[in-house]
């Protein structure tokens, strides 16, 4: 069995890297801090005689040899960046309880047939350079290497630099290689296993999403001189569209998600009439029809609105991730654990967007869910308690070396 | 005559100070860079003979001695700060033009019989520090001294420590001395002027307003998993209010003025769903009874939309203007003096607050306007032509010494 206690105490350790004074994380992809946390990630793969691989994106694989060499490898793991005012959890769980299944094997001598592979991927979160699921979806050929490293952040740092800077830019091509099954451990972030006292989640899928940048431009000038016909302010018309994407989020039911988490004045000046403002739009669902209907439907609209207001509107999609459902097979291993371990489960389809989504495009991939205390993440006050980080773990370590064994 | 080539010269050296690439200004009030323009303004009075004083919020007073010892000084000035993207004219005009009528004094040996005091304002965009017309509302007593040193920007500097910093917190007490009178040269800011082909405005009053700081308390929660009815989102409750803004203004035809121009969300990320929003709120009209009604109502029907989203509301009343009317002598003097000239001229209100609205408080004051084109300011782009600046300077030089030799 794995060991709850050193679980614990590595994750409250990885927490103290960028930790906040409310009690939450700030360990923004590819920062200072995020390196201070990879290094530490590294140093303790190394003291298990794990064999750390970085590649061109940043994506760190640490390696255990499996007793027969014809074996692909099984992979597991997570992410350690956070949101500007994340949680100590989102993350950083799979990655740590990964650690901890290498020392369960190590300390109990077992040599698994295949070999294992933990992985910490680049930039899941995306908020510092607008793309979620970066590392991965680089990896997984989703988004071209040149592509990837021009992106910036709002200091116009771009992702090559960043890499450079903190020396993570590594040696290995950052694409997929044959591997036999990914597991990936996550706190749910949502109240479904909370409400409904489960420990486990077994994750099916993943819905659904479209994200977009958006600019809109109308023009500078005095609050106190411009009468209302002469007005073409950017916040007025953002106002409406911010509106727009709640009214489609509301209309969809309980499933329907849109939100607007990034908005800026470009000038901003309190008897200034805005004439530019940028903000981030994203809709998710499990429906997939439901997205593309949105990507058709929701450009226009919100150009109409702001057209209406006298302004302009710029608007660049970003990405749309298709709902991916995950390997019967590798989620049956997760169903099972569960089972056998005697864990209260239920199936469930995750609303977060996880780095298994795109590893489930080229290797069979399944997901376990831990509740968190009121649903909450992407937040200072994410909680969970130890027995749940340690029934995730107990989990992830009887699928991995089940099918590692297989 | 005053000019009109050394008047336009200046200008435009005070507006290399601080130039943007775009053409405007970016002198923030107590920055480095309007302690260069307030060093540059003062060696320009000096070179005359003038002395310039300091007061304990940073008003200069630079004062030209008159004949008669028992005669009150006529005053005149505006401000050299700027909006964070502001153009050339919005301020230094005032204060340049009133530069050139001393240096016309003095090339032509005339000497008044009242003094004359030439006065640059401290901070009067209000951009910096939420208090527009901060200097002279400050001299006026609207506000205590401590309260004004308090004030604080968003990086946490105070007004304090800032005047410090640049070396302009003067010995002389900031409180109102005895005067003849108060005249202030600007450009409408507006496009009234302009419209109607008028080379000056001869400004009877400034309209009514009120300002406040609004604070929107929700939740921050995972966008992917956080479903519409546990979401406590700021932003969308902000953008009720934006719109609300909006609409107040328009119901109050083309008199009302309502604006939304600084927002901040404090933990902006895409994928989060906002917890908090600061904002800045401001009304204004002609009408004193529209101003105090807004004031009573926009509050509640601010406070009922927010808590409708789930969110909370804390919304501060930084101050009410009231409307001002000028002294009718004082504006009578700018109508006479426009048509002895020859400029056509019509009555005008301000839309924008002055100075010269709090100095009317305990001494008798007049305005004059010039066109700027498309009636554009707080803006880049803000631009008036030579002869408009020279036009309204003969009239303020005009007006200002008949007051002081009457
Ligand atoms: N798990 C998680 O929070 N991912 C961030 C990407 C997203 O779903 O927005
Ligand atoms: N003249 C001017 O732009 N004043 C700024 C204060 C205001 O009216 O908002």
């Amino acid at each position: 069995r794995i060991d709850g206690k050193r679980l614990w105490d590595s994750l409250m350790a990885m927490a103290e890297i960028g930790a906040t004074p409310k009690g939450g994380v700030k360990r923004l992809t590819l920062s200072d801090v995020d390196k201070k946390g990879r290094d530490t990630f590294k140093g303790w793969c190394e003291a298990l005689g794990l064999t750390v691989r970085v590649d061109a994106i940043g994506n760190m694989f640490a390696r255990r040899e499996g007793r027969d060499p014809k074996r692909l490898p099984v992979l597991l793991g997570s992410h350690l960046d956070s949101q500007p005012t994340g949680g100590k959890f989102d993350g950083a769980l799979g990655v740590i309880a990964g650690l901890e299944v290498m020392r369960t094997l190590h300390d109990l001598n077992i040599v698994t047939e295949a070999p294992i592979e933990l992985i910490n991927w680049t930039d899941e979160e995306g908020s510092r350079f607008g793309h979620s699921l970066m590392g991965s979806g680089t990896w997984a050929g989703i988004y071209t290497l040149d592509k990837t490293y021009g992106l910036k952040d709002v200091d116009g740092v771009s992702v090559s630099e960043a890499l450079d800077q903190i020396g993570y830019k590594g040696p290995n091509p950052a694409k997929p290689f044959p591997a036999d099954a990914y597991f990936e451990l996550h706190i749910e972030q949502g109240p479904i296993l909370e409400k409904e006292g489960k420990q486990i989640g077994v994750v099916t899928g993943a819905q659904a999403q479209v994200w977009y940048d958006a600019v809109i431009t109308g023009q500078d000038s005095h609050a106190g001189t411009t009468p209302p016909s002469a007005r073409k302010d950017a916040l007025v018309a953002a106002a409406k569209v911010i509106t727009l994407v709640d009214d489609l989020m509301r209309a969809r039911g309980e499933d329907g998600r849109g939100t607007v988490g990034f908005l800026q004045i470009a000038a901003p000046s309190r008897n200034v009439v805005p004439g530019e403002v940028r903000f981030s739009v994203e809709f998710r669902h499990p429906d997939d029809a439901q997205i593309q209907g949105l990507a058709k439907t929701f450009p226009e609209q919100a150009k109409a609105l702001v057209e209406a207001t006298g302004c302009k509107l710029d608007l660049t999609e970003l990405f749309v991730i298709p709902a991916q459902p995950f390997d019967p097979a590798c989620v049956d291993l997760v169903r099972q654990a569960a089972k056998r371990l005697g864990f209260s489960s239920r199936e469930i389809i995750s609303g977060a967007g996880h780095d298994a989504v795109y590893v489930a495009r080229s290797v069979p991939t399944a997901m376990i869910f831990t509740p968190c205390k009121d649903g909450l993440s992407h937040n200072e006050a994410e909680s969970i308690l130890p027995e749940e980080a340690e029934a995730g773990c107990q989990v992830l370590f009887e699928a991995v070396v089940a099918r590692a064994n297989r």
